[in-house]
């Protein structure tokens, strides 16, 4: 049967055939490996460490050495299958059945790896000798874990080695309903912190021997929740705060606790910087408390800044290749959570576009097979008209 | 050297070097059934059983079979010594040092315990044949840990067995600063309650697909928390409220939780029932909910009522030794938190008096002898006078 599949379809089950939950490796990037070197690619597959975090294996697989150089960024870890037998097709057998592909990984984003690389071995075919550009593959089994050891690290590394990138496309699921939905061409930034008030223990019959925490930090918290940011711009959605988590973590009805937390995540759109939304959050915090509440707050250091890429060649390339092969033209979207993107920014022009994100990190997650080869052809066709258009260097 | 400790500081020594803590016996009631046996009281120890909590001892003691009856009540289990190397002397050892006594149990309430003991011997010796009242000893071992197999059983299975009780003292440490301080003649009642919001879990970048469940749970609180419930009474203190924790558990900053839960605790005065503080706090959290507000409250079934104890001969007599013995006309109060009198008082007049509580539950738990010996005294003079006054049956 496997003779009558697409190459696109046939990498994807066979990427979807390694369990490589994060971060394990599970022989996701050995296959790639071998199908690249194969084909006169470069590959290198360094591990990265880190402290608190495990070891990961990245891959960087390159052919050309000329101007343009074009890279597609991604990741072969995927997240835990939860209960395997709630599964109709096994989360790593890489079933087809009806014309749909199943499997953890399917669309987030082994598919989008599979599609890209069909696409990226069958331009070299056609093009052989003719082709004086560059193309990479920058791919992690880091993302879906800790991201200590992936993209961010993956990228130093390649910069160390003297690579340069002109422009990028992460292939995740950016779709919300149909193949030529969206790309995604910026995405907010995120700002996560804590905020404690400390009161002083005490026993519930004797409030005036105590100070109870509580009441300062849903005021401050509730202060926060109402702010109205900004209404977001052309560019963006509007920055919206969340409240993820309250806790006191007193187990007793009879004691008043010396200590209560709340933390929170900010998407914020480019009306802010990371440090300008610092500053307007403890304003807020600041005018909430009274003189007497103790209060901190502490801002984690993973926070990362808004990006809009406005490379017109990439997104134009992209944009009519979308369009020619679904007839659908992707908006523009700066919508949603943090990918690597975040990272590769401060590197090159990147944008995102894979495959619809239904069923990502779901029960029976699926793409049609024929949204592997659609997204394949548009990657071909992309990359016909970048290095067509993009001078060489 | 102990030829030299009157009765009551012997006891309380004893008895503290008996390392009773809840639910162990630990020797301390086994102590008290040889020492009340050898002096003619009948002794009966039954133990009480319940579903998940440890089956605890208790103690009851009787001498004479005429009105009135009068009864003790306290307890000899003990909260635990918590790191007992920062104790200057050893929490079960009873040592005596400048005149105070140490110990885990000193004040709470081996002490009162032990003054009572040493009051109704010395008593008894006095009156012999004379005495045609009743005085018995209701002791459980269970008052600092769950309560369930303690004071509330005891009570029940005293009252099976035909014991009725026409007025009771408990031994409790009832004074803030000074022998003589206060009398507490009623508590005020408790109820506790959890109050949930749930919602809809989602990511935090995509707030429209999920539903916070915290802004709702705070607008809840913090109206409850803003109630002023009553301003107090001449009997009793104000009706209060504290939010006791707030709780949600979410370790991820990008996740909007699916729920939220607080618990509060109310102490409250005789303007209000169990029954009609429950419709209030309903009736605030009604008002203050949004129409789509999934909201829930659950009362905890432990709450109890508030109680005045109004017995004139009980009150009287206790007033009046405590004065002729400490020279201060103490306080009738009814602050502070809930003790075994709770229970008491559904089978008679019930009142508490005891030593100081500023060392209770702390390191280097302590009273000073001469305390012992005046609170003996105190419990010995309310006795001449009760079985005086009282008509007998």
């Amino acid at each position: 049967m496997s003779d009558t599949l697409s190459a696109a379809v046939e990498i994807a089950r066979d990427l979807i055939r390694c369990p490589s939950v994060t971060p394990v490796e599970g022989g996701a990037l050995a296959f790639l490996d071998k199908l690249l070197t194969a084909r006169g690619f470069t590959v290198e597959r360094p591990v990265f460490s880190d402290e608190d975090t495990p070891d990961v294996e990245n891959l960087f697989a390159t052919i050309g050495s000329g101007a343009p150089h074009f890279v597609f960024a991604g990741h072969t870890d995927v997240v835990p299958a939860g209960q395997e037998t709630e599964w109709q097709h096994g989360p790593f057998e890489g079933e087809i059945s009806e014309g749909v592909l199943f499997g953890r990984g399917a669309v987030d984003m082994k598919g989008g790896i599979a599609s890209f690389a069909a696409a990226a071995l069958a331009f070299l075919d056609n093009h052989g000798d003719d082709f004086t550009g560059t193309i990479s593959f920058l791919i992690t089994g880091d993302e879906e874990g800790p991201a200590v050891n992936g993209t961010s690290k993956l990228l130093q590394w390649a910069d160390e080695q003297g690579y340069k990138f002109d422009a990028c496309i992460v292939g995740e699921p950016t779709n919300p309903d149909q193949l030529g939905d969206a790309i995604k061409v910026g995405r907010r930034g995120s700002l996560s912190g804590i905020v404690t008030v400390k009161g002083t223990q005490g026993h519930a019959a004797y409030p005036h021997l105590a100070d109870n925490p509580i009441p300062g930090l849903m005021k401050l918290m509730t202060a926060l929740d109402a702010v109205i940011f900004d209404d977001g711009n052309d560019r963006f959605q509007p920055t919206n705060l969340e409240i993820v988590t309250f806790d006191v973590g007193n187990t007793a009805f009879n004691v008043i606790p010396a200590r209560a937390e709340a933390r929170f995540n900010v998407r914020f759109n480019d009306e802010w910087s990371l440090d300008s939304l610092k500053l307007k959050i403890q304003e807020i915090l600041g005018s909430a408390a009274t003189e007497d509440l103790k209060w901190d707050i502490a801002f984690r250091r993973d926070g990362s800044d808004s990006f809009l890429t406005r490379d017109e060649v990439l997104i134009k390339a992209l944009s009519e290749a979308v369009e020619a092969e679904t007839g659908r033209c992707p908006e523009l979207s700066t919508g949603g959570g943090t990918s690597d993107a975040r990272f590769i920014k401060n590197y090159c022009p990147v944008v995102e576009f894979g495959l619809v994100g239904q069923t990502m990190h779901k029960i029976d997650e699926c793409t049609p097979v024929k949204d592997l080869d659609e997204l394949a052809a548009i990657y071909g066709r992309f990359l016909e008209s970048y290095f067509a258009s993009k001078p060489k260097g």
